[in-house]
């Protein structure tokens, strides 16, 4: 379970990937084993939550890194350049946005 | 506090608006001001994280509603709808995606 709150120390990756209905669940098996074998591990890993669209046209991996020098230290990861390249050779478009949370609102 | 789980009974929107720099924060503003005031009361609302991205032109509201259906009855709802205008109004572009979680990995 990964949690969203206002003022926590997390900087969150919001990864958009537009694909063919016939790859995504591709995309979404890549996402998850590099979660597993490399992100997992890494210093300031937080959580990865991988979303598939109902539409099938999209995924969206929803990650949390403690700071976002850790974050920039993943992307010049040997292991995480690698899966990088193959996801996004997947992958028609991929949208990454880096952010932080500005309010929570929750059920009454 | 919002909570991601896979197999969790939520459907996720990911709403993400590209805006001009300056407008964030009224972005931010316009999307806390309808959560708080409709959002919360309607049925089948679970939770809305509002983000802000660090280079200041995007906004990401992460929104949880318990059903699709839940979720279309929000856009036919007068009140909503007239947030929703007025908030496209402020963005440059909003592209709203409805989700599943189909992953969730955490820190080792």
């Amino acid at each position: 379970m990964a949690t969203i709150e206002a003022g926590a120390p997390v900087f969150t990756l919001i990864n958009t990937f537009t694909v063919e209905p016939d790859r995504q669940d591709d995309v979404v098996a890549s996402l998850r084993d590099i979660t597993e074998r490399v992100m997992r591990g890494m210093p300031g890993f937080v959580s990865a939550c991988v979303h598939k669209s109902l539409d099938r046209k999209h995924v969206a991996n929803y990650v949390q890194w403690r700071s976002v020098a850790d974050f920039q230290a993943m992307f010049v990861d040997p292991r995480a350049k690698a899966h990088m390249e193959e996801v996004r050779a997947m992958a028609l478009e991929v949208m990454p946005i880096v952010y932080e949370v500005a309010y929570v609102g929750e059920l009454e």
